[in-house]
């Protein structure tokens, strides 16, 4: 982003500016994941985590094709926000002592991640159809169901167990 | 947190520590707030962040119980997640020309502050549940509530006027 310009003109410019920041966003999710796999005790949660970076890639392939839907090249932008809930995410893990309470703590950071890509992909949707592009919006709604629905797994996961197992 | 030793060493320490995690994150969007009043324009968008700094100093006053409540000292810790998302959405806003595009990516910006917020709630609010604490989860509750409707009033927004006049 420029410092003394202002390059954002139109709603139009926002909207690929935000989708190269969940360009970016899902670019670190696919980093972070393995290391939450390794860290993961809990085999059904290990699975998912599996299953997530799986999804991951292709809400990746999915955000390059509504780049190119959309006529524009596919990069990422910095995303302070991104980077802060990993970054958080890292840290509380690194601090934690018992594998049961970690698994309970990874839940929560995934969650977190969750909810960042849904308010995201939320507020790209409702601007691609605000900028008369429903075919950008079809193809984003199927990435924030996605999310949605491993956000709905994961509150599952932890109140049917691993929070249990975390407070013996 | 300390680099050298692991502190959390059970769900209750975890849930302490997501406490102070939103209890800073709390204080720090009551800060951001004036701000992105100045910078709105539409009146209505205006008016519901003002509405939503006085919640917020509410939140801040039922996380101030919830410590009372479980008989520890009220006190934040550093959370990168959110310093994260106001870094952002200060960058994204400065970088805007136009005011009309200004006043959506504001909202933009507050719904990703309300996510968080709304995944660090669920989540306390499971711990409390799980840690036999319903009356913590209770009060911890309504700032969920709370947050959930400012997060739809943010869209409805959005969607019936400001995206509207941002695409103009």
């Amino acid at each position: 982003m420029g410092f003394f310009s202002k390059d954002i003109k139109s709603l139009d410019d926002l909207f690929v500016h935000t989708l190269r920041d969940i360009y970016y966003a899902e670019q670190q999710i696919e980093k972070a994941l393995p290391k939450m796999i390794e860290k993961a005790t809990d085999p059904q949660l290990k699975a998912g985590f599996q299953e997530h970076l799986t999804q991951t890639k292709g809400h990746i392939a999915r955000v390059e094709k509504v780049f190119e839907m959309h006529g524009v090249k596919a990069k990422g932008v910095d995303c302070p926000a991104i980077d802060g809930i990993l970054k958080e995410a890292d840290e509380v893990s690194g601090d934690i002592a018992d594998k049961q309470v970690l698994d309970a703590a990874l839940i929560a950071s995934a969650q977190a991640v969750e909810h960042y890509e849904m308010t995201r992909y939320g507020t790209l949707i409702a601007w691609a159809k605000q900028l008369g592009r429903s075919d950008c919006a079809s193809v984003l709604m199927e990435n924030l169901k996605e999310e949605e629905a491993t956000d709905k797994k994961l509150s599952q996961l932890a109140e049917s167990k691993v929070n249990l197992k975390a407070a013996e």
